[in-house]
């Protein structure tokens, strides 16, 4: 019964690559610890950009 | 002194249920564990359906 | 398909509260907001008492 | 490797302010661990004044 | 620049699981939504079996 | 009523070193945000290092 989160930064995730990331983190845990997809949770979290702080800078100030 | 995470999907949930899910998560911990509610945080995060996956799917896919 | 994260310190919670801590925490979402307990799931963390702050010391200092 | 979750109400976090907590929070943990920035994420979550509970109530309800 | 949190029971999982799980999540992020490997982050939690509740019992209790 | 999590890998943190975090922490919000350190909680997580995976490996793999 697995639970799986996956954080990443608001830009432009379509859905069709939710359904992928979904799908592919279910297989993950089918795969390798034989977990059964009717237990297992995937959550998506799009931070927004300016929320997201790397190498002392927003994400956002590391584009530059 | 707890600290409670809620997460549901995002269909609709009042504000009185809200109030309510707060209410009772606080009175659990009271309860069981004799903790204050002075320091008894609740948070509860509401999800888009199409960021939770369950089944392999979209939350929204098993819908149909 | 809820999922609820309590955060606790690691002060002999025994079996038993823990038990009723799940019990509680999906009867909660069920009677709230029609939950089904099939695909509720609660994870309880004990967390190591000089891991925890709280007005800004351990919560072991709190102690005093 | 940090990983540093900063979770406050919606208040009106500006960017600048932002800006200070990824910075902040960052240097505490090259100061006091010697984590290396390049490697140190920090999340902001601002999470909706009526979803956050404290002492049994929405924050919204402790302001009056 | 992603962040993936595994939380599964602590029922035995060993270090070449670990590998391939941190392996396969990550390659996940960079098919699909073409992140890089040096920013990328997993952490698998692994839960105590007593401290998982699942239609309302603690996971233990599923088993008999 | 701010909420800082803070997760690193298990390598000797030492108790001294959680004082100064949590501290820190606290002040941050304080100076910043203008946050109550009455109501400001921290939770320091020490992530076992093989199950902290960056760049595709645990971060023990990284190591040599």
């Amino acid at each position: 019964m697995p639970y799986i989160n996956i954080k990443v930064t608001d830009t432009n995730v379509t859905n069709e690559q939710k359904k992928l990331l979904i799908e592919g983190a279910t297989e993950l845990l089918m795969n390798i610890l034989n977990k059964k997809p009717e237990t297992t949770h995937v959550i998506i979290d799009e931070i927004p950009i300016e929320n997201w702080g790397f190498n002392r800078k927003q994400f956002l100030g590391n584009k530059k």
